[in-house]
């Protein structure tokens, strides 16, 4: 036993000289992660074969004639996510189909094999340049083509993707990220992450790696931690070792979002990236039929959760079959990097004082008497996984405060129902149907209610109220005077505006 | 006959002496117009005895003991009024009930006679002086309690009425404009007009005098003018001479305003002054459970539109039957003026330039085939009482632009439909259902229409699209996805919004 521990010693010192320079114990952010701390905003684009055929995944047999982007215009995408002040462009070079947005040298299933055959890795990663946007690479380890993928050794698919992310990284310039995705095809000793991370850090010593699913519940097992769950220090895992960073795509992190991860008994810092659609509806690559962009009022509010305690946020704005993003789509980030006011080399933007996290609610009632799963204290805890839902249709939720507290902006995250498409290509895809019709928000005054603030338009995934001046309460109410269902809160949220200023 | 003729010179000569100092045939505003087109933003506060009853119009047998505010706090409307940007509080200081807002000699019917005895015209008129905001008179000439209105000899009103102008344009300091409401009940020349008009000259000399219903089609008639209609100079005549702007409560003037009317051959200058609530649901006087104020954005564009081209807008805010304005439509005026910054002795912000205005329009169906009536033309002639309307549910509204026009806002004023209140004291209230739930707006870009905007909220009473750049095109379309019942739209404006500053 002491034998075999002792070997255990040597590995782990050994690995952790190999590694030494790459990824430390700390409680701090290394430089990569500060640069991409910094950085915070960036553009994801989904695009490949499945852009042109309705699909969210494909099986890797979608014939490469498919992908014919009509008007390829790369630059076009860029200069967008230049407008809209994004800060990278983060895009999918290759997705789980295998088929690859460059002319790999180590397969035919690519651009190249295609009717237009544009290295669009190339002209993104020009384009970038040219327009001041940093440049990051998704790349899905899982290859549903690929050939190599299927070896019974694993090796013979990790030297595939080590020639492939030579190519990425030696030929486009700098890459400030690489996000992996569909890790949980392979156990994780199996995709040769240490390998991996050293050849990027070799290439790239600046790019920020991150695996999808990044962080379990213990050590060695698949069972991932919900970014709601991340509210202490050296609790949790890395599932992949090394990674600069956590990801769950596509939830949201805690408010309380801790940094903190352990592996072979040492805690490492890991921010989080959050990575988000601009669509309502969760569709990751363009439709023939483009879905609704979100609110401007809801993709602020986003914003600032998503990139509020060092955390980053990617937001999906996938080009279209024509090879463009749409106009609409365009319109909506670049409007709201216009309200958010991001300005170049400076940091970003930030929300209010959240007066309500974590005070004492109560509620008119709560789903099925689950006080612990649906009660009133669910909509004040900082976690977007995690609801207030009521039993009755016509009710409230009160919010204590303290009255020393001022506030003059409330956003609500309304839980929605969600109904699947009739489009049986389209599995990813649902409507987004809320329940709240008619609504006011009362404060504690004088020894009774006064109303502040009424609606009678649905309040939708995220009602954000402005007020013109402060208020200062005891506590607060949500009264609901119209529902087609009882209502469900996510968060609550009442915050003091200047007070971040 | 020829004496008699010169009998009409010799009066209509020494009626013209008489009134010669107070209205002039001009082409341009006097002072006293040129003062009220520069404060040009008012608001409106309906508060009496039907605030207690939940009335629109009494009959003048409600007892003054029903007026009985629990909290009556006049200092509040006016520092909401300044907070909001307004320039003037016009007060109902009598309605078509004639209870008087104030201790009147004349009449037992008013504040004194009530278990609240403040004198609401003093207070509002001391805390107008105290905030630096202007202070207007409505005052009802139907009056439905007062004796001596019935009197066969209309010199009695007229000398009650004298008496009670007297007392209030000289117990409460300046008035800048009397309000007069309800001469349909009268022929025009019983209400002594001439004399009232020289009372208030005499008194306030700059004070401005309006009637409700102002201008007729036919000299000596009462077949008022819709302000849509009022596109043409010298077309149309007084009812009510002298005036020196023109009401029609609550209609909207056409954008292409015209400001020449005429009396006895002669042509004056008459602005229009709008009179809107503030509420979605035309209500006056603050109901018991308050209704929903408008939203912003239509809010931000009615004032364009009623300020636009030397007119003046007000708008009404009620007092609830505590004695306050309720804070959600404290809120909703103060949000407006920091949305318009409106600031103090400065102009009034404008609107850009209309570049859809009278352009060719074509439309997917008409109602009834009317296109006189309900053709696309009606979206686009800067009308607000003439609509498009459709025949279909799912159409189209196309509308040519001159492709040097840029523009970077769109707003359009949808067509609801209206249910009366269920409650048989709410005569005036009724709520306003929208038709159209999801739409795009597309441009014609390179042979082929692009998606600019899409929404799938429904529109409602005014929606306002602002676009993060500008476009150029030949033509635009408004195309309806899904809607309730077949479309129709007041107006559909293209707008230049940098063309004005």
């Amino acid at each position: 036993m002491r034998f075999v521990r002792l070997i255990i010693v040597i590995l782990s010192v050994s690995l952790q000289t190999a590694l030494g320079q790459l990824l430390v114990p700390s409680e701090k952010p290394d430089r990569t992660q500060q640069l991409q701390i910094e950085r915070g905003y960036g553009m994801f684009m989904h695009f490949g074969v499945n852009t042109f055929t309705g699909d969210e995944w494909s099986d890797g047999t979608t014939p490469a004639l498919k992908y014919n982007p009509s008007s390829l215009d790369c630059d076009q995408w860029v200069r967008v996510a230049r407008d809209a002040g994004f800060r990278y462009v983060l895009l999918t070079t290759k997705h789980h189909d295998g088929f690859c947005l460059w002319d790999s040298k180590f397969t035919e299933y690519d651009v190249a094999s295609s009717p237009v055959k544009t290295d669009v890795v190339g002209a993104v990663s020009k384009a970038c340049k040219k327009y001041g946007v940093q440049f990051a690479i998704y790349y899905s380890l899982w290859d549903r083509h690929e050939p190599s993928y299927k070896d019974p050794d694993p090796q013979k698919y990790i030297d595939y993707m080590a020639h492939q992310l030579t190519e990425l990284l030696t030929n486009y310039g700098p890459v400030c990220e690489l996000w992996f995705d569909g890790g949980w095809d392979r156990k994780s000793e199996n995709w040769g992450l240490e390998r991996i991370y050293s050849l990027v850090k070799k290439l790239q010593p600046d790019c920020a790696v991150g695996i999808n699913l990044t962080i379990v519940h213990k050590e060695g097992s698949g069972d991932a931690v919900l970014p709601d769950l991340m509210t202490e220090n050296n609790k949790y895992f890395f599932q992949y070792f090394p990674s600069d960073f956590r990801l769950w795509d596509p939830k949201i992190a805690h408010k309380a979002d801790k940094k903190q991860y352990l592996h072979l008994g040492k805690s490492y810092y890991l921010p989080f990236e959050h990575t988000i659609c601009l669509s309502k509806e969760w569709t990751w690559f363009q439709k023939p039929n483009p879905r609704q962009p979100r609110d401007l009022d809801e993709l602020e509010e986003l914003f600032y959760w998503a990139t509020d305690n060092d955390n980053i946020l990617v937001i999906n704005v996938p080009p279209d079959n024509t090879g463009r993003i749409t106009e609409t789509d365009a319109n909506a980030v670049i409007a709201l990097g216009q309200r958010l006011n991001i300005k170049k080399g400076k940091p970003l933007p930030r929300n209010g004082r959240f007066i309500s996290l974590g005070t004492m609610s109560t509620a008119g009632s709560v789903y099925a008497n689950d006080i612990t799963g649906y009660g009133p204290q669910c909509a004040v805890d900082g976690g977007m996984q995690t609801r207030w839902a009521s039993a009755d249709t016509l009710t409230e939720l009160v919010v204590n405060l303290k009255e020393s507290d001022r506030f003059n902006k409330i956003s609500i995250f309304e839980y929605q129902d969600e109904h699947k498409s009739k489009d049986p290509n389209d599995i990813f895809s649902n409507q987004r149907l809320n329940r709240i019709q008619t609504y006011a928000i009362d404060i504690w005054k004088d020894n009774s209610w006064q109303t502040i603030f009424t609606d009678n338009r649905p309040m939708g995934d995220c009602k954000v109220i402005r007020f013109p001046m402060y208020y200062r309460t005891a506590k607060i109410k949500l009264r609901i005077l119209k529902a087609t269902a009882p209502p469900s809160i996510y968060e609550f949220n009442v915050i003091d505006c200047e007070a971040s200023k």
